[in-house]
């Protein structure tokens, strides 16, 4: 017999709804993997140069933070619900440079969430997420809508 | 004799200024491996699954979507001037799902720009930026900050 899997939908992340999506270090060359084909700025993508910026060595990009976030967050929480994809982002700040093997920890909490209006087997998820260097440095936080489906009436 | 290359600083981007950074395909290759490092949800690492979802078939990331504008705009304006890195996103919006074979036009404009209260050698600029499909359509929105060093004095 196969476990059934229990797909999450929105009832099932109320506001207040926390959770943790792991932890993983961040490797120069991974940085500069990234930064060669999305964003190819010096403090990006070549420590030599890097070196002689404001940032005084390399950083991540911003946009490779943000998507090794995502990473973390899909595998962790979005695989197992239905989530119907995002409309976009509130905010996004990058508070804190990320530096080679800096120790990153991915968590989010759902801050508001709404049923549809026009859409009943849809609902609306704000989530808030924080990326969480090895010094307690929140690096990254933003502010996510979602889509999630309503969970299906049970059947008779 | 080499000609000087000619940085643009910050004065050089005031209110109103505007460019387009080129233009470019999305194919299903590049958003199926993005997608599987990044952001693999069926919908965009899955053209079988995505078939079954709601957006009938292979989307990409709006967080790949993002990182391929920056990497025209980085190209385009950014390795040219003085760019300092950013502290954030004010708004993105992902308005029109991404699909295989669409090409992508990058344009943006200056919304604001004001010198910093502290820092003397830096300015900060808001650039509004759209990605806008074959069909006229924009299909991702953000509005960002940027820093910027501001022009030093001219020399004796």
């Amino acid at each position: 017999m196969t476990e059934p899997v229990e797909l999450r939908y929105w009832e099932d992340f109320p506001v207040g709804f926390a959770a943790v999506h792991g932890t993983r270090t961040v490797t120069e060359e991974e940085m500069i993997r990234f930064a060669r084909e999305f964003d190819p700025q010096p403090f990006h993508a070549d420590p030599e140069a890097a070196r002689e910026t404001v940032f005084g060595g390399l950083i991540a990009s911003g946009w490779h933070t943000a998507a090794l976030y995502m990473g973390m967050f899909v595998r962790s929480q979005l695989l197992g619900s239905a989530s119907m994809g995002s409309p976009g982002v509130e905010e996004l700040r990058w508070l804190v440079p990320v530096r080679p093997g800096d120790v990153l920890t991915a968590r989010s909490r759902v801050v508001e969430a709404w049923p549809s209006e026009t859409n009943p087997g849809r609902g609306t998820i704000v989530g808030e997420h924080e990326f969480v260097n090895q010094h307690g440095e929140v690096v990254m936080r933003l502010r996510a809508r979602g889509f999630m489906a309503r969970r299906p009436p049970a059947d008779g």
